[in-house]
């Protein structure tokens, strides 16, 4: 049984941010050298997503419209009496989950043809980690 | 160390339709003889869910309405730049997630009582693919 | 390989509670003697939910405010047809996701500085289970 883990580090310069990350996935099962198994992606933070859908501009806009509208940034979280000011980040990050399972099969990502992998970053400017960890045989 | 990787086709008759596979996911755990392990039910698509919830008929009319209104159709999303008309099926994606991994345990999926597994197709009429794929001992 | 399943209890006092369960996941781990793998921590039930996110209690004011709102409580839901008035409980089960993987790295839960494990309980006063199932090396 293989096992290899990696940490990927982002920091995005915008506060929110989408990283499209499929190759560097795919680059440590590569190096793992697991032919079946299974990956998972998940966001080390908790203001952060990891999806897996299209890689298509239009469509990530729409995205982020979407996400401010079903959990708007807003001033008046109870969470930000804590000093901070991203409940509407906490609230993202739930919605959109923080983590993937990837497939692999015959030593590669088993995605279908539009699958893409995405960090998605909604409070970013600072360092924050992705996982990777690959279990397989 | 065992793996059993099948795909399911599904090409719905309706736009939007609601499978259950708990039987076929089952199938493919028997076949595979894993007794202690998990499997991986993923949908291939990005305009499709996979859940766990309950096989209620009421239930599930109550959960396409209330994707319609949190992900409404339309037809003012900036992915329709694309010619596709499909953008509400990619938001409901993330909504509902694509995947779930269900624990097997002394051979059988490890399911609460109501526990049953949907693949949720939201932009069907076409040949799309869910992957199963078992891991264990 | 090594597997080790545990299936906690929870029969909260309110309706909708949430339970910090990181150190009986972490117990867990440790009992199973994996060094690398993943835990798998999944609700058993349709009307409840596992994520990680922040201990922050005003955060979680917000996260309930804001479930109430995305899938409010209601008698208007066509499942209450078959006598049950929780159809939100199931709505907001799907919103949140059932389950996570949880990453273990020399033994330990691989989780970032803020991340903990929660149960979500959202129609509680009932003897309800969440399954913890480790898998590794």
């Amino acid at each position: 049984m293989k096992f290899d883990t990696e940490y990927l580090w982002y920091e995005t310069k915008a506060r929110r941010e989408l990283v499209r990350i499929t190759d560097e996935v795919s680059r440590v099962v590569e190096r793992s050298g697991v032919r079946e198994g299974m990956v998972l992606v998940s966001a080390m933070h908790i203001t952060a997503g990891v999806w897996v859908n299209d890689d298509e501009p239009g469509l990530h806009e729409d995205i982020w419209e979407w996400l401010q509208k079903l959990a708007p940034q807003g001033p008046d979280y109870l969470h930000h009496r804590t000093g901070e000011d991203n409940g509407d980040a906490h609230l993202k990050s739930l919605l959109v989950h923080h983590q993937v399972m990837v497939p692999i099969t015959k030593g590669k990502l088993d995605l279908g043809p539009w699958q893409q992998i995405f960090y998605a970053e909604f409070d970013g400017q600072r360092r924050k980690r992705v996982i990777i960890k690959v279990m397989g045989e």
